[in-house]
């Protein structure tokens, strides 16, 4: 099993994403191909068991556009994702820019057949267990038929890679009652309620964080705006939290006393413990790992990688799709 | 000034909503028009001095749908609203149903002329000030002249009102630059920028509770979105803190210790201690009070609703939407 990883993407490039690889290597069993400017990568792989390097000149940085990819050809992303194209591995690990994945993997890897377009899923912790958005950003403005296929793709990834057994699907919307919506999440609704699925009907932003579905479909626009609303209200309460505990003696006492509490509570809400994004359906296994991604967030996201090829998840998606 | 209060709306109607009026009769020197069951009322009524009751026997509850302002005509809210459209108080209170307040806005006290859809925006704490967001659920669907128009409402609010010298006004977006949007955003950003208002971009829903703005443009549905992911946020971590400090004696012991922190952090999340959401484009000043409003949080909708109409902020959006 080989994971290609963009070891130039991500704010900790390349120093804790080489890391991140020694530690899968280690844990996982997995060989890995990592992509990027080998003279800086090797200045951090200080074990290169199971690691081969393959030169890319370029670096797709977060400031460039989507269509940076057809520019930037020789650049750690692109070139990552020509050798997952061509089956050189088996699946793709970058912390790079969002919007020129996205574009990568429909442009190199291809969308399955029958899939109009490819989305980015990621994971929200709820109440101790996982909750996959699909759309979060990539897709604006989608079609109630665009939000059929995200409900068929995040159901066959949240069986298949998550092992949920019968995965309840519900779709964003402003009340939970069957009429309530736009005009088209309603007709999304009739979409979905028609697919051999268990179909949980509409989710307020309110209830998320209670786990009431395993997967949550919505546009991009909306499912963006509820995810960074998510993590905005929880980086405020951290902040405000921290400054109460930091007034004085007696309050830092309570702090160093309810470390226990506080570090459990904190990483109910760390994305890096969830691994990465995956983005669903392109013809290959690419996981989008956090920007800020540390070597163990890293890893994680190479664990999510080998299970989303080994679930055989795409091949999940390709059959409920075209059936 | 005279403020007309449908005494039967709400969680918690008819003792808080009586209580909050006497408070409001105390504190803010105002006369109240309490409208609904007499007898319910008067037992609660524990001084009537200032306030009068005007009898209504029906009752608009959560479970009912907009149209109901058609048919229950003898309802404390209706009985209220057509009070306020005969000019026979100067505002209106209900902590009732939202679509039907909404809905008996337009169709008794009317539209402001230009105005094409009344609008709820309530206030959103964000870092010791206060956001309108605008709007909130009301309307889902908007065209881009819609979003042009909630603009206008809210800078006038945030300045009449809330005495904000020169709102800075966003559009809740997918992302912070020009381009970033849907359809609709992106139309209606180039309509607000035109608009003689201090217009600053696309907002991203992270950074909504830094306060980064005064009055933030949403269509309802992705209005209702953000508020609901904030609170629903907010919620979870409130929920799993009391869990942390209830764990064992030292816990509860520190729990004693911050007491004056955590109730701060309550303070700044609680909606209550802001009043309540006016209800923009009517021709009245409409408050809609929270749903769960005891006395306090009453009164204080109470003295929102008679700085909306001291403050001549309908005067100032007729003159605004009519250049």
């Amino acid at each position: 099993m080989k994971i290609i990883v963009d070891a130039m993407g991500g704010d900790n490039a390349p120093a804790e994403i080489v890391k991140g690889c020694m530690l899968a290597v280690q844990n996982l069993g997995v060989e890995i191909i990592l992509t990027g400017d080998e003279e800086k990568i090797k200045k951090h792989l200080t074990d290169d068991k199971n690691i081969t390097i393959v030169q890319a000149s370029e670096v797709i940085t977060y400031e460039d556009s989507v269509n940076v990819v057809r520019q930037k050809t020789d650049s750690s992303m692109v070139v990552g994702l020509n050798l997952l194209a061509k089956g050189e591995g088996d699946a793709f690990v970058s912390a790079g820019n969002s919007g020129a994945l996205i574009a990568g993997a429909t442009l190199i890897v291809k969308r399955i057949k029958g899939i109009r377009r490819v989305a980015l899923a990621p994971i929200i912790p709820t109440n101790g267990k996982s909750t996959i958005l699909i759309d979060c950003g990539a897709n604006v403005d989608c079609t109630p038929e665009l939000l059929e296929q995200f409900a068929i793709m995040g159901n066959a990834y949240s069986k298949a890679v998550l092992g949920v057994e019968n995965p309840r699907v519900g779709l964003l919307s402003n009340g939970t009652e069957e009429h309530k919506g736009n005009e088209k999440t309603r007709a999304a609704y009739g979409l979905i309620s028609a697919l051999p699925l268990n179909f949980v009907g509409n989710i307020e932003a309110r209830d998320i964080l209670d786990g009431v579905v395993d997967v949550l479909v919505a546009d991009g626009f909306e499912g963006n705006i509820l995810l960074k609303a998510i993590e905005g209200t929880a980086l405020y309460f951290s902040k405000n939290l921290k400054e109460m505990f930091m007034k004085n003696i007696i309050t830092k006492l309570c702090g160093l006393m309810l470390k226990g509490g506080l570090s459990g509570l904190k990483k109910k809400f760390d994305y890096n413990e969830h691994g990465g994004a995956p983005v669903l359906g392109a013809c290959g296994a690419v996981i989008k790992a956090h920007g800020s991604s540390k070597a163990l967030a890293l890893s994680n996201a190479i664990r999510q990688a080998k299970k989303f090829y080994e679930a055989k998840a795409i091949e999940s998606i390709t059959n409920l799709v075209n059936q």
